[in-house]
């Protein structure tokens, strides 16, 4: 167990923990007693079938989702929606290596798979809220590969489901990209397997991942056009120190890397013993496909191919030079563009 | 000085080798008795206008070269034309950290920009060859680099220009990718700081730095479509140790560095005080400007905007899901696409 500052309250709430007990896992495995950490904003209506369910991303917590997406006048408003943002296990918040008592934790923490986050999710908004429905599932990167994993795995549950700038089976390059992130960690000497003694140890490793994700994350014209000096970055090593440094390396390692591990695995056809058309096939939810047309690793054809398997579903492209890392929200028009497509897909009957 | 059987006569041979004196580097410091490897294929005409330069790209000597690219029927047929295939300073064949003898070489090899090359290669082209005018220069990546760098710094002498997936100016993106090949190899604890006993103390780094190349180097689409099955792997793992690895992994980290530094900071606009309109307005060569349309790195965007700065040039994209490592060979539609337009620019006045 690791005493890190930036998983707290003071950071990232306010949250809650939810215990849903012992998580049996996919790939074997317990986690005894597992907590949900999660937040809300606005009322369940009496007919409890406002309820709008939000995951978590990849380093991302609750905080970044009310931050960015949520508020009045949004498409995610409390004034007209339950919503319920929950965090990943292994997110930091949730059950995750830096806070799991030993000897579970750390380099022993099991392996989790998005339909492990799932399941977890499902027990907590069933036991917790009694929630018979809801009107939406909504998420980016690896909370779309979980938006997909609820439409599927409880499609009579699911009214609505956006997925943003994510996929429902993982591609191999991006799987390929995943592992140069988790290469870049466990390669720093002071990553020790897994037991270090604060993320400080890693610090290079932590820094080297950081500069992968400025590759990959934003796109070749968010460099082109000056877009981080924008933002308000000097130059391309004040960018890297100060934004993606900052913001990746006061993040436990061992938290990272498991994230990574499920994002590389995310597959909705495991439900279908491989085959995706046909778990794509059990979708009953009004689907909006909406990936970023800049992003460099969840490309849009990619994105379409799996639209295309979704009936009723709909391809809303999005557009910014953010790529990828748009989800982060510097792009007020992106934003503008999430909200006007969440509006129309919350308009429909789902 | 390190014995690597990978950079010799027996696997890139045969090639000469001619010593150019001392070159003076814009960095400052001496390559005392820089040496540059060559090849030539063909005869040198009466006129002595037929002759057509190659450099090499990050990684790449001769020998691809001449596989991939040169034949009878070819654009660059030896019956038409004297083609030199020049190696670059760093390339492991030319002089190199590696094979330069203590205390120049290894970790203490001087920085060298693509202009050191070219001004090493006009030097050679020059004395050995008496050649006052060049049919053509034409290369890849770096050698698109080498390639500006050529017909910007010897306007009058270059009649033609192709150049093939690489810019003439270095974008921030691209200098960021290369710096996180570089980190893969340095981050390695057997590096130390270049003064290794041989490549293999780098494996896990050199490893890294591959598998950054499978994201980058290909593209989404060659991974989607199973292209690596076709070229004759069973698996992803199979393809990065086999192929990529197997690649990579022969070569000295302290040239691949050498080779990544002067990548980085390609820019004929150093020529003219940080004016690339003026730099490649200076260009006299009929400019085919030829990137690849799935190149991740080398945008087609990135290179169209330089190539409407080159009076009389053309934007010739070539197609290929194999994207930058197109380059490579390994899609005959590409090199078909290559040899068609480089015919056509031959046919040119020039």
């Amino acid at each position: 167990m690791i005493n890190n500052g930036y998983y707290s309250q003071e950071v990232h709430g306010p949250y809650e923990l939810y215990d849903i007990g012992n998580l049996d896992l996919e790939e074997g495995g317990t986690i005894r007693g597992c907590k949900l950490a999660y937040a809300t904003f606005g009322e369940l209506n009496p007919a409890r079938d406002n309820a709008i369910l939000i995951p978590t991303w990849y380093s991302g917590t609750n905080k970044i989702i009310e931050q960015v997406y949520i508020g009045q006048g949004r498409a995610l408003d409390p004034h007209n929606y339950f919503i319920v943002i929950v965090n990943q296990i292994g997110g930091g918040l949730s059950t995750s290596p830096h806070n799991t008592p030993p000897p579970a934790g750390m380099g022993h923490f099991p392996r989790v798979r998005i339909g492990d986050d799932v399941r977890a999710q499902y027990k907590f908004v069933t036991e917790k809220f009694d929630l018979k429905s809801l009107a939406l599932v909504v998420g980016g990167s690896m909370a779309a590969q979980q938006t997909y994993e609820w439409a599927v795995r409880y499609p009579d549950m699911v009214k609505r489901a956006a997925a943003i700038a994510g996929t429902a089976r993982n591609t191999e390059h991006d799987f390929l990209f995943a592992e140069t992130l988790v290469d870049a960690i466990t390669s720093d000497p002071g990553f020790n397997g897994g037991f270090y003694r604060s993320s400080e140890d890693v610090r290079q490793g932590l820094l080297r991942h950081a500069k992968l994700w400025a590759v990959m994350g934003w796109s070749t014209e968010f460099f082109k056009q000056d877009r981080y000096r924008a933002l308000g970055f000097s130059s391309l090593d004040d960018f890297i120190i100060n934004f993606m440094s900052a913001y990746f390396n006061v993040m436990d390692p061992n938290d990272l890397i498991c994230m990574a591990w499920k994002w590389q695995r995310g597959d909705v056809s495991r439900m279908t013993g491989g085959n995706l058309k046909e778990a794509l096939g059990r979708i009953k939810a009004k689907t909006f496909v909406m990936p970023v047309d800049e992003d460099m690793f969840f490309r849009v054809r990619d994105c379409e191919a799996e639209q295309k398997m979704i009936a009723g579903s709909e391809l809303r492209t999005l557009k910014s030079i953010d790529g990828h890392l748009a989800l982060f929200g510097a792009d007020a028009d992106f934003l503008g563009q999430v909200d006007r497509n969440l509006k129309d897909l919350l308009a429909t009957r789902g």
